[in-house]
């Protein structure tokens, strides 16, 4: 596999919203793409896993309860699947064009839920994810960072995912944490507790300053 | 992602049936598995992709030609998505339980099909094929070689895998040739154009000194 530093597109825009069931990540996400879009830039608003035609399946698959059990590495795959679709069909096609791609999780999210959470090797699971995306990294991921047992208490029904025990989303927390601890100048954490208008303002600020490299519609 | 020279099962036998279309892999694997069954052996009889619940589901998506066009990477994802739930709930248990397992294809086609078939990188699609069945393999792989246009002459209506180029068919042949050229000890290879008979007795002499590590039933 490739152990490069990773790979940032060198035009266009790639914003990753991660964190927590509940967090608040689908309003932020289409809050950002709503205001760059009214400052005349192109926003693409997407998300994992889901939003390409097999991932809709592999969505369907990995979420259902009624998928019942499935090996840990057999899970990790589906989701890196779901991954190499997306960026392939969806995230470098729009990055090529020079836009701002906005997506509601990602290879971290693969990295916390499957490698932090399950009883897997977060190395490989990581060796895995960056073969799926060609190694293809955000220029800033948002990490909107809430203590699980305050997330999860906004969902009367509960994926397979979330139906997962308190610590296992905490152990899915910390992994969050230590992604963003390791590597500063690409994440921006975030008390997913603060105001919905404060926590905008800040994604908007950490933002503002990528904008060089996006087109106007 | 492990660098291990290969985990081979230390009770139970391994057996692999590999090929291009056509090659006779499924009737010689059901008379193998008949053949240990009357000599008082437990044979189980399975197969790539497609013999697990989540299996099932995955060999309709890589399989259906509605799917239409897939990522080359998300192809190989879901292949390693089928062989680890197989390896996991099929074929390791049953080798703990000492018994003999057949299976019509395994990791080789992914390294034939995905790897020389497709224009990804072999030594990479072998590290996640390596990966998703944590290293697991055949004592004993029998390779029915077929030139790919006479095999493919027996079929009227092509699946996604099928209806690929001639050329990709002969790259996958030589993939198979040369996995077994760089293992003889694992590796049986026979021309698929002889007689059935003569292909199951050559099957038997080289399974027979395996299955000291196989229970009676």
């Amino acid at each position: 596999m490739s152990s490069a530093p990773g790979r940032y597109a060198e035009s266009g825009v790639f914003v990753c919203f991660e964190g927590g069931e509940g967090s608040g990540k689908s309003t932020q996400s289409r809050r950002l793409a709503e205001w760059l879009t009214g400052e005349g830039y192109v926003a693409l608003l997407t998300f994992e896993p889901g939003d390409t035609g097999v991932g809709k399946e592999l969505r369907r698959i990995v979420l259902s309860p009624e998928t019942g059990e499935l090996s840990d590495r057999t899970e990790a795959l589906l989701y890196a699947a779901d991954k190499a679709e997306h960026v392939d069909t969806v995230v470098q096609p729009a990055l090529d064009r020079g836009e701002v791609v906005i997506t509601d999780r990602y290879v971290d999210s693969m990295l916390a839920y499957q490698g932090a959470g399950r009883a897997l090797d977060v190395g490989e699971v990581e060796e895995v994810a960056r073969w799926a995306t060609g190694d293809l990294r955000p220029h800033l991921t948002v990490v909107l960072d809430l203590e699980p047992s305050d997330g999860l208490g906004r969902f009367d029904e509960r994926d397979r995912i979330e139906g997962e025990s308190l610590d296992f989303h905490q152990r899915v927390r910390a992994g969050f944490l230590r992604m963003a601890d390791a590597d500063p100048d690409h994440y921006l954490v975030l008390d997913a507790r603060d105001d919905v208008d404060s926590i905008e303002a800040a994604i908007r600020a950490a933002v503002a300053p990528l904008l060089a490299q996006a087109v106007h519609g």
